[in-house]
């Protein structure tokens, strides 16, 4: 591992996974069990080239490095401090030539990677709507947060653009967003395959989807088993242990 | 009670709510627990005027009537034997004059009793996609599973036209169609309000979708608590036996 820098307030996880570490800010936005979820629920082919989408830490591109065999990783932020971050991530991994941070607008990514080209682009995008005017913009969290770079059509509309035909966008949002969700992927001709609920407990509403779509592909859904978080009293369920591969861990 | 005839293959069942009953027939379809569960979804308005498309043996208005104050529900049904046999349940049930059934295609519904009409219609209809060379035509049940004599855009399309501003639209369907059914709703100006999932066990993924749509409503989507049906024994849960208000039923 080269010798890594941290700034102030920022901190080394580990990740507990084939000893992968993340730099993280205290002070910023740090990655959710959505951006792990998500990693989980990604089916990749060997060899595929990827495209995360507002990237953050650079979290979903590190988990799916080290869980798939894949050629390539683009992570793409609009935070420079974020990105730069990022990028401080991947060379501690020694996984910089292979994992790459680019400081873009995700608006701009298809001009800057190339169209038709990606066999899989994955997103765990800011939640909120933007529009009232209770966001604190100068708050570095609510970039993260709330759609004020960018929205959820400009996430979709890039990601389709991005992709080969029969190429993978894997999202994970909230279920309020739903009807948007669907409709705008099938606007783009991200055609949803599979879906699945993630419940905080077995009786309660859903409070993450995870969705896989494919581009140009024939409409056939299908509904995954929930996904639970907790059971009744309070601990993880075996599911989520077992996504996070070990038998304890401070989620 | 008028004096009701029965037809060959007829039995009328007691619908263990205020005295009701239906009469179906042993060869033809019968109404399942669908149809159950979406007249307990529905919140209706008292003095509400409704419509349900593809009435079949007219369960649903029964129920809704039983249940709710309107003030006057159509029933609508193609199929001439099936929609004798609803309207003689009617006649049975002393309600012929409040719960009416018309024997129409429900395509031509809107000209026959109006537009901006109506405060609630419900729809329990055919789930499976027509297209392929699988069905026989002449297994009377068909019609009432697949989309032979209409499809969802034309169940979607007609209940939009039914409705007032803000009237309610109230389905049933299979979470597979999904996509379908939310991009449906939204083309057609009934925003999806209210999603339930009824899932068959703790565990497994949902077999139906219970979906409130409010015409002209604003995008703002809320997702209720998961329904299970049986419990891991086998029995039947505590809301499905609320549901069907009773301590023991043969569903």
């Amino acid at each position: 591992m080269e010798n890594i820098q941290l700034k102030e307030n920022e901190r080394i996880d580990d990740l507990q996974c084939k000893g992968y570490k993340i730099i993280q800010n205290k002070e910023g936005f740090c990655f959710g069990m959505d951006a792990v979820l998500l990693s989980n629920f990604c089916d990749i082919k060997s060899g595929s080239t990827v495209v995360d989408l507002g990237t953050g830490t650079g979290i979903i591109p590190v988990l799916i490095y080290a869980k798939n065999n894949v050629s390539k990783v683009y992570g793409v932020e609009i935070q420079e401090e974020v990105a730069e971050m990022a990028n401080r991530t991947m060379k501690m991994n020694n996984i910089e030539n292979d994992v790459e941070i680019l400081n873009i607008d995700l608006k701009n990514a298809p001009e800057k990677l190339g169209i038709n080209k990606f066999d899989v682009v994955t997103s765990n995008p800011p939640y909120m709507i933007s529009g009232g005017g209770l966001i604190n913009i100068k708050d570095k969290k609510a970039i993260s947060r709330h759609e004020i770079t960018c929205n959820l059509e400009d996430i979709i509309r890039v990601s389709s653009k991005l992709l080969k035909h029969n190429g993978r966008f894997f999202l994970v949002h909230r279920p309020n967003r739903i009807v948007d969700i669907l409709c705008l992927l099938r606007q783009y001709k991200l055609e949803p395959k599979s879906i699945r609920f993630v419940h905080p407990k077995i009786g309660k509403q859903p409070n993450l989807v995870l969705i896989k779509s494919i581009k140009a592909s024939k409409p056939e859904l299908k509904f995954e088993k929930p996904l639970y978080v907790y059971n009744d009293d309070g601990t993880y369920t075996k599911e989520i242990y077992e996504i996070y591969g070990m038998e304890n861990i401070d989620i």
